[in-house]
């Protein structure tokens, strides 16, 4: 293929219209036939023993066809209550405020909120612990003795992190995980070092902001199969969760996934387990929704995290040592992406030494997962800001001395292996004309301080295999089948890998999604990898119906396959389109009565890829009003290396949503827990989530260092333009004061107290 | 592969359990928010000018949601007014009682029905022609000037008559189709026989008696694209005809099946495009279920036909020529198998002449379509009993006669091409044990007269291409994805393919339809093409998922491909199978994160096949009240060549069904028509049907005389069993009371008068 015609193009998303009309079917849109409402009661206490539960009042209510505790759920030998996915009702113990005790099945909302109000549960507190650093004392409550747990969304998001080392569990009972990478003399690296920033970063849960809550329903037929409909990131991860909590075979489970309203990480299976045995029990279909307090109480955020960072260079401009230690809050379950951050401190740059070390820690806090690039914002809020205060010790250009260190193929990365071909020092160099034009502006403005900032950071990215079909439809256009959840555009993009393949126009090609019953297997919606790992298989499959359609053509024309062109409706010899024949021709052809051929089924399977990480580099421009502390981002761009951007305008689109989220994780967001364990801010009044109003016009740039293994050269796109901006946004407000805040969100507050104290 | 085994062994339905207990979803269960119910208004005239039509107060009555006429049909160039499905709504005139004028869409069906009321039409009523024979004749009124029409489904269930020479339209304005079949000196062959039968046969309208009423819902999305979910025999096909008549892209239509309450050739799109139509209108889904009493009315039954037909033989026992003359009552459309019986007179025997012609007739009758071996009953019905009086003129043993002048390989048919490889004289011969059974039965029993019948025919049957797919689950079992209704069990001999081919039980290949949307292309469920056109599309893709598997499986146990056996669950190595691999660990290398390989694909797409005509033979016994004439039939048999049984139970259940059916047609089934062209049986009380009460247990012989180009030998199944016993039921009835009856069905009455008469 010579040039890209579609590929590389930008197009609106092929499903736009469903989703600005409100036509689209999301979760909470699905409707069955005699089908109940779900609603759980979560635990008021964050550590308790549950010494008894009394369901017998509810039961009696009217309008109530199922009350459920964890005595109804099944006792399988795959039941793994070291794992969130798995504990759908707590057992003997609450571990946190929230977490779901009972649930019923009623005719309306308002006869399961009564019939909850009736459920007395009578619980035995037990001392809590809150914070992860103090979790990991001796003496510390202890939360549960488990193993380090595995989620399959966390599995996918954290694929950078194995094969690394991993020690038994440290100190304290609740540190149910230990990672540690060292490379050279940690100390010597300092000893050689001229200039030494050390700091204590810490930075609080947050959520991963969805606009759709948790929403699924659940249906079985007498055979003991159970169908369910939801709003997931991924139906055969989902397919493979409910099989293992509810000891099924996969024969048993069809998953058919909603159209999803955002899920960064946190929406796969969750409540479906639960939702299924309510709906076995009442022997009818539930459906359950999440309230957005429930959401932000019960679901499952992004970790709190606690880093000490100690990083040095010398007079040369170069980076010599890290030193990092990371407590990672995984809240009471196992699952957090503690490896990740921990791995990521060490990557972006060129350390002569490193000595990183993680600990997951159990707190009586909700279940964590992962959260867009997971631990990746951490390790650059902890990062970033330490290779600002080295560069401005030695007096270089923060940008500069970023492009002086920056990693590059063939550095070895923290567990050992070298880096591939990444576009870090491309990415740098793609931002600094936005760096250099923020240089000469005034460092005030109307009263407010002004200040840039600039960091940069990468993400790894899942690589699983995928598989797709291409077919021939009776108006000589083809449909692409996959098993995909679109998320993010993903759709648009491989139909457009597909119409490139098969030499056509994208209004050619029309995606759809089969499920867990009638679709092939796709990867789950996550870790940057759907177009990845899903677009050889696409464009595969799309080959080999091209492959087909061109050799009855020929026949057909008494032609060689390679003199053909296949192009919009039919096929022509290329030189002399006279002879041509149209595709629905062909389609009668290989169907029905007058087929000569047989149908045309485009098969794609493609193997897992090597690994294509998206590195990326933000500059920011923040004004700081010193009588409140009140930040306005005034100007923000990312670039990103992208490899090859499919469809421009929804790489932008991603590359702008990761900027935003980074912005408001930095700034404003954060969930808040009193002392005993209780959300204090359950709604989005309070719970403080970035708005348009908030943000500038975000520059998204596009840097192309070809992934050898991506179709059409194609890299991970979703996650990586989450990593940098916080970093440059706190490089950014410190510019504007001159402090370097260490706690996260970086709240107007935090600002006008640090703006006090200095 | 050498010895079978899951194909040839009897398996209940895999879908048995859903049927039983009324989960499986048919048509009519189909429900969607805001949903509104469809209803049509049926003309009162057979033949009538539409002066005007006022729907002001059907539009103005509360709940009332759309109101269409012929005018809010799209009048796109694909219309075709010559083709019932083509004729959404009677356009200016109508020409048939019961035909859908107008329809409505309103929120239930009470404010629907008080609609239909409120519409005003003006008629001019016109002559009507109800007979066939007059509507030939020069002044019969003429009800439209068509070409031959055609229609999906009959097309697939008349592929045995294409390539056959049609005349242009014979006798009179109402004749749209005229073919003839000529062979040798028909005047010759009588002038040189020595026995001579002629006689003329009519056999009515009847009805394809399936237990669900047309069931279609519709619903549009904002950008134009349609969603059909309804009970057909073919999603594809519907799709199809939904184009052509909205003109609309196959892209914009997507069918949806649900399970099917039969079919028998008559249930295909006849009632969709009407439905999508209010939908649109309507601007919300809309549902329509048609009552008995208008499926009995107004949907497409089988056509009436009378056939005068002439046969000899000699002495020696050979049969000499036919001439025939098959008048076939199309109703208002056209698309009646008239072809069908014109060459299925002539299929049978070893004619040395022949002149059959047939005339497709228009009349102010409702239209016609298949109904299992359309037009075959009609042949055997009139034929059969020639033979039976041949042989006994000829005092030959009708049996013996048979097996004599059968036809078999390289024997001329009607068309000019010979017989492929037909069982005919293996299923006589299958038959005979059962003949001589009842030869030595005395003629009388209990004051009721006994006598026994024997007969043959045949069907060519469908042979189209077909697609599926064998894709690996985590269970270790396999899916298999087809687009195939399941009418007959269909998904269960599938199952039982894939399962040869991949090596393993059937219990480990589950089925899954797709839609047009998702789900590789399959033929119309017509035809008997189902399990023949599919069968060898679904062995391509489990052997082609069964390769994958051995060699991922090959590489993993350092072995080679062809050293391995596939087995429920697991590959060993054959002569040491210690060494092994679950298959859901080869699941979980060709999936995910730990992904070795790539995902199983199996891949099928089969071209069309040869013909593989299956023949039947039937053996009957009746007892005759000389009181009443009332008919019991006390045994029935019938053999047919399979060529290879897949599932022998489900086999045995097609031929005990057809044999059933043809039971009925003989001696109770007619759609009874007055003067004026309504319907005088409107429901299944006055409508006869054959029940369960009225039939002996039947027994289905099955016999082997391989196909070529079938799925393990596999032949046609669905519709041969129809054809014969008709013909030996009549025969032996005329066995019983001496006279040979020539009006169908032959009820009581007709042996009563015929006793009187004789």
């Amino acid at each position: 293929m010579t040039e890209l015609k579609v590929v590389g193009k930008p197009f609106p998303r092929v499903d736009a219209q469903e989703k600005v009309t409100g036509e689209a079917i999301f979760g909470t849109d699905v409707k069955l036939p005699g089908m109940l409402v779900g609603k759980f009661l979560g635990s008021p206490h964050p550590h308790a023993e549950i010494v008894s539960i009394d369901t017998s009042e509810a039961e009696k209510l009217p309008g109530v066809h199922a009350v459920i505790t964890a005595a109804d759920l099944p006792q399988s030998d795959q039941y793994d209550p070291g794992s969130r996915a798995h504990a759908v009702l707590a057992r003997d113990r609450v571990l946190f405020v929230g977490q779901p005790v009972a649930a019923v099945a009623a005719e309306d909302l308002s006869t399961a909120e009564e019939a909850l109000a009736r459920i007395r549960v009578e619980y035995r507190p037990l001392p809590a612990v809150l914070d992860p650093v103090e979790a990991m004392q001796p003496g510390s409550p202890v939360i549960q003795h488990g193993k380090a747990g595995t989620s399959a969304e966390m599995d996918i998001h954290t694929q950078q992190a194995a094969g690394v080392q991993t020690d038994e569990p440290g100190e304290g009972g609740n540190v149910v995980n230990h990672i540690l990478f060292e490379q050279g003399d940690i100390e010597q690296a300092f000893a050689e070092s001229d200039v030494i920033v050390e700091r204590q970063v810490r930075m609080p849960m947050v959520h991963q902001g969805y606009i759709e809550p948790h929403a699924q329903t659940a249906a079985w037929d007498s055979k003991g199969n159970l169908t369910m409909w939801l709003s997931t990131q991924g139906q055969f991860v989902t397919q493979e969760t409910l099989c293992e909590v509810l000891g099924l075979k996969a024969s048993q489970v069809r998953v058919i996934s909603t159209e999803i309203g955002g899920g960064f990480g946190g929406k796969a299976s969750l409540f479906a387990p639960l939702t299924a045995v309510l709906a076995r029990k009442a022997g009818r279909p539930v459906r359950l929704v999440l309230t957005r307090s429930e959401e932000l109480q019960a679901a499952n955020p992004a970790p709190m995290v606690v880093i000490d960072i100690k990083v040095g260079a010398r007079k040369d401009g170069r980076i010599t040592g890290i030193r990092a230690k990371v407590v990672m809050d995984t809240g009471a379950y196992p699952g957090a992406p503690m490896t990740v951050t921990t791995l990521m401190l060490g990557q972006p740059y060129k350390f002569t030494a490193m000595y990183i070390d993680g600990y997951e820690v159990l707190t009586n806090k909700p279940s964590v997962t992962a959260y867009r690039a997971p631990g990746g914002p951490n390790a650059s809020a902890a990062l970033e800001p330490c290779i600002d205060m080295l560069a401005r010790k030695l007096g270089m250009d923060p940008l500069a001395f970023r492009q002086l260190n920056a990693a590059e193929e063939g550095d070895l990365q923290p567990h050992g292996r070298p880096h591939p071909r990444i576009g870090l020092k491309e990415v740098l160099e793609a931002i600094e004309p936005a760096w250099r034009a923020l240089a000469d502006k005034p460092k005030r403005a109307n009263g407010r301080l002004r200040g840039r900032g600039v960091a940069c950071g990468g993400w790894g990215g899942g690589r699983g295999p995928g598989s797709a079909l291409v077919l021939l439809d009776p108006d000589g256009t083809f449909r692409l089948v996959t098993g995909t959840v679109d998320l993010t555009g993903s759709f648009t993009s491989l139909a457009q890998i597909a119409a490139e393949g098969l030499g056509v126009s994208l209004s050619q090609v029309r995606p759809h999604k089969g499920d867990t019953a009638t679709g092939p297997w796709a990867p789950m919606s996550a870790g940057s990898q759907t177009t990845y790992g899903q677009g050889p298989a696409v464009l595969e499959a799309a080959l080999d119906a091209r492959r087909q359609v061109l050799e009855y053509a020929a026949r057909e024309l008494d032609a060689d396959p390679d003199d053909l062109t296949l192009t919009d409706g039919r096929v022509y010899v290329t030189n002399d389109p006279s002879r041509e024949i149209s595709l629905s021709r062909l389609y009668l052809l290989t169907h029905g009565w007058d087929a000569r051929y047989e149908p045309v089924v485009g098969r794609g399977a493609a193997p897992r890829r090597s690994e294509a990480p998206g590195y990326a580099a933000s500059v920011a421009e923040v004004e700081v009003d010193p009588e409140t502390g009140k930040v306005v981002v005034t100007y923000l761009a990312t670039a990103q290396d992208v490899g090859q951007a499919i469809n421009p305008l929804s790489v932008e689109g991603q590359i702008q949503g990761g900027t935003a989220q980074s912005i408001g994780m930095g700034l404003w967001e954060e969930l808040v827990f009193d002392e005993r364990g209780r959300l204090l801010n359950p709604n989005l009044l309070d719970y403080r989530q970035a708005t348009a109003a908030d943000l500038p016009m975000i520059d998204a740039i596009l840097v192309n260092v070809p992934a050898g293994d991506g179709a059409f050269g194609l890299k991970i796109v979703g996650e990586p333009s989450i990593v940098p901006p916080i970093g440059a946004i706190a490089n950014a407000i410190a510019d504007a004061i001159g402090v370097y805040i260490t706690d996260y969100p970086i709240t107007a507050e935090r600002i006008w107290r640090a703006m006090q104290d200095a």
